[in-house]
């Protein structure tokens, strides 16, 4: 089975869920500064999913540019990640709606550690079909970012029953891990790509 | 004709119904578990229309894989199977705000039942263009799925009217059909692959 | 200038204006057929502009299947047509609402006059780069659908004053011609293909 | 990293944006030419800004017709150019439901600086990796149009607290510099393309 459906249709579908969140920003009451002030909480919300999304789209990419061949089971793991993606927009409104509440914020950060798990799922299946001497499995080589996620994840949503913002903390740091650019992913992707 | 903007189009259709679900699911009333908790039915039948989304666009993908050029009767059919693909979010919002009511459960049935009927409809025409000798005729063979889906479709709207949550035990056994895999077809799509 | 990637954004935007008109359909009140059936007028509308942008996806793909490049006013050419496009979620939604009145049906009929007269300027612009030898301007010929269809809607506007279901039975014939085949510009098409 | 994907993704989001703007467009109330009538400043509030994200889809378009391929830092160049795109159905809405105040409109015009200053930082990210010498840097020259639309922005802001319509006039400035075909550019391109 052909991995450029299966691009295409995730492209599509994480395109969606980056726009259709702007949907949930609400207008600001009225037409002063101040009114736009009061939907910050709000804007923050959307951009830290803004760049949640941002990340599975980019690790999407990179997870799926070495692999040739795409199995049935993958098929179904890439729909189980879309699956926990599509209800961040869901999950960042209440939590913005509710102005970071303690329940919100915890069930954010299980939305955010379900689609890493979904992640993990996906690359799990795509290496059992190109075996551990692939690309890919170079590529992924120790995987530190993606185990150290998970353990963020579980961290924040503790510490938010402790303070919500201790968790919100948790959230972001995740995304700075990934924001960060990883030089070796770089490097071995650039010398696979110089081999063709 | 070409096939490929047949696919792009029904790719990018199909992306949209299964994210736009996710504008319906309301906010919970306040900020505990038990606000989310009783959302948990319009979760679930959120949960089954995007499985149920994710079979259409995986059947899709294998129906075309094997088919080179399309006619313009099966262009229409295809717009034919996604005009009822695009009331599932539409009847899955019906069905959950009433709260899995017996009409709506069964009309959310009957928009399956379309849907299927559409499919079956759409494949009909790609066969009359390639042929019973053609590599699409073998993939799909007997068609046992294709065939059964609508009797338990028919069986689970007429069900609804005993007990509604037969009906929705009868949706969800379709789901669980086409989502095991299917070990034939993938021999036989492997095998056309592999002759080329 | 390549087409390729007019082609994915007009079929993105295409794909999301035929499906979002699904957001405005409005839940039935109550979970009877009744309730149902009083939809049935919004649910007319939307096949009814579901088909329209069908025909509109179709037409546009049998468009650019003979194109080679595309000039930059070609490019706003197309930008014009999705526009009016773009409208008729707007004018289906308020048509249905006030149950088909006078006004809004006669505005659904200008909105796609306007898409008719958007369609017409983008293959002028795609002729005068193709030139009247080229496969296009063998393909459109006399383009008697082209030409027949803005005198049905301003017939359809007109009539909506005498009667407004005369406007709509000038709308759907206008479909109703467009949709069935038409075996001239299939035959050069395939005429076309079979000389690469 | 292939441009394909981000090219693909760009399309998608862009694609979402100028369609979702339409779901903000209210009915009017009632169903006579007044009560469209009454639209008629959101109606051209949308004009406005699906122009401006078509003229955006357009630049981007180009700009990465040359390119072949996409460093990581380009990557979240291009994500944050989207990010400030996708604001633009939010500030557009606000801007037409208090019917064009000071505030909204002045915030629109830091928007459209905003995604302007992100397109710059976008085509710098490119420029590094294709080198001065590169198609890339003859099309974008000496980039006229990139450098006054920021100064006409920032003018247009400054204006809306003296009389807002001086705004608006300086936003639709802006957007007819680019609507206005570019020989220089269309030039440059095809002789590149001439070339291969």
């Amino acid at each position: 089975m052909s991995k450029n459906r299966l691009e295409a249709f995730s492209d599509g579908v994480i395109a969606i869920l980056i726009t259709i969140m702007v949907l949930e920003l609400h207008k600001p009451d009225g037409s002063s500064w101040s009114a736009l002030r009061q939907q910050l909480p709000t804007l923050l919300a959307y951009v830290l999913s803004f760049v949640y999304i941002g990340i599975y789209w980019n690790n999407h990419h990179h997870l799926l540019a070495t692999v040739r061949r795409v199995s049935g089971v993958s098929l179904w793991a890439n729909q189980h990640l879309l699956f926990w993606l599509s209800l961040v927009p869901f999950i960042t409104d209440w939590m913005s709606e509710t102005d970071f509440a303690v329940v919100p914020v915890a069930a954010y950060g299980i939305v955010l550690l379900a689609a890493a798990v979904a992640f993990f799922l996906l690359q799990g299946t795509l290496l059992r079909v190109e075996g551990p001497d692939s690309t890919l499995a170079t590529a992924i080589g120790r995987d530190r970012k993606g185990k150290l996620s998970p353990v963020l994840y579980v961290t924040g949503i503790a510490l938010t029953f402790v303070d919500r913002w201790l968790g919100i903390v948790c959230y972001v740091i995740v995304a700075l891990v990934w924001l960060v650019p990883d030089p070796r992913l770089e490097r071995v992707l650039t010398s696979a790509g110089s081999d063709d």
